[in-house]
């Protein structure tokens, strides 16, 4: 699907419009990550690309959470306008047809028109599979990183626990880029919780809720997490990383098909 | 992947054959099925090219459930020979690495010459999972029937009570092609048990076990359970449907892909 560039939609809503708010899901298996890019298969294009398709005008779409290339959505929200009167319902029923099974939009409402996505979020949460089995699971392929080497689930909690609170993160943050002149922006992030769950049958599952993320961060912090699991770094070491302040004191990044943003909070 | 047609391998191995038992689990999404089918891409194809490619004679298999066209397997159980003195673990990791992610080896081992993965099966257990929720969820929407209307779930559970049991299971069996002269096989099949799972947030899950399964018979039961989930028939008209023998008197098949091979008892 691509946005109309034959024809010229009209940049706005009509008369007084209306701020809606949709929670959206999605395999990011094959999509080039959320944020719309021209020529590129995103998420989010996509989904544009269907509303302006059915509402006949420009809908630039805001998101709570630009998840990377690969990275999977449960809870994602977005918000934009549309013209007072449009049938929600309708609108809901028309973006799955055009945008399933890949993407699903999981219910929509009108909302006060300051509601922003993104500003207006004051907690995200994301979830981050692993299958610790010898031997992987097909089924799970698509939704869980594959860990063939045992890992030590005390020694994975242990190593979160110096993730809570108040951090500069920028050994987890891949490098933003800053124009000349520009300061570089803070990775500054609060972490409110962090927990490893048994799901049994070799199904590890990491929940982490922070007032926002920088970019990778989840993925880096897995990455390090496994590192010390699999008995390559010691969890004691997780508060000098930390302070290090450098991407090259964490480890790399954990495969971006585990990953889900899980909810977000407003 | 496809089998070496360039070169002659030998027809079996040499010296004294090793039967050995393999646990096979699949996405069967993108396979035309688990039989070896020439210019068709199949599970059975796939491993069994592979392991010709490694052991260097031709390695016929028999499997205990030949699963249809985009259906998974968890417990398939696969049976071939092999030359005495073969690693299988490392027969394991090297059919993984040339089968992964989409098929996965469980386990392997060494059995009794008289094991056969078909005839020495005493039980097939299928797994069917259905997501009963208005908006579809992306990350089953391979693994999962998405049915949009509200199944009643009791309904689906009084309907599955007459199942239990031996019966003539014609009216739930694809016909099998019989040439001219020859029998019609039996379609008599004992259902050892048939049970609906509630597992939360609209994921049901149906588990049925029978000593083997007529063709397309699990997704012919679901497909006829759901019409009686949604009150399109009622559950007493299982016990007539069964009786009428003909597979018009049943509804249609439920899709392929909410269906796993999950379990096969020796």
């Amino acid at each position: 699907m691509t946005l109309f560039d034959q024809e010229e939609l009209p940049a706005a809503p009509l008369g007084v419009p209306v701020r809606v708010r949709m929670t959206v899901a999605y395999d990011g298996t094959g999509f080039s990550g959320f944020a719309p890019n021209p020529g590129v298969r995103t998420v989010g294009g996509t989904l544009r690309s269907s509303l302006e398709r059915i509402l006949r005008h420009q809908v630039p779409i805001t998101c709570a959470g630009r998840t990377d290339a690969g990275v999977h959505g449960w809870g994602q929200v977005v918000s934009f306008d549309v013209e007072e009167g449009v049938d929600l319902e309708g609108l809901v029923r028309s973006v799955n047809r055009m945008c399933g099974p890949a993407i699903a939009v999981r219910d929509a409402a009108v909302v006060d028109a300051t509601f922003d996505a993104r500003r207006s979020a004051t907690a995200r949460s994301y979830r981050y599979t692993i299958l610790n089995t010898r031997a992987g699971n097909p089924l799970l392929a698509r939704t869980a990183w594959h860990v063939p080497d045992p890992l030590d689930l005390s020694v994975l909690r242990l190593g979160c626990d110096a993730l809570i609170g108040t951090h500069d993160f920028t050994s987890f943050c891949r490098k933003p880029k800053v124009a000349a002149g520009q300061e570089a922006p803070s990775m500054v992030r609060e972490v409110r919780d962090a927990r490893w769950h048994d799901l049994g049958d070799g199904v590890l599952r990491f929940d982490i809720t922070a007032s926002s993320f920088c970019q990778q961060m989840v993925r880096a912090i897995v990455g390090t997490l496994v590192d010390m699991g699999l008995g390559k770094r010691t969890p004691g070491e997780m508060r000098s990383i930390i302070e290090a302040r450098s991407r090259s004191a964490a480890s790399g990044v954990a495969p971006a098909h585990g990953l889900v943003l899980w909810e977000v909070t407003y």
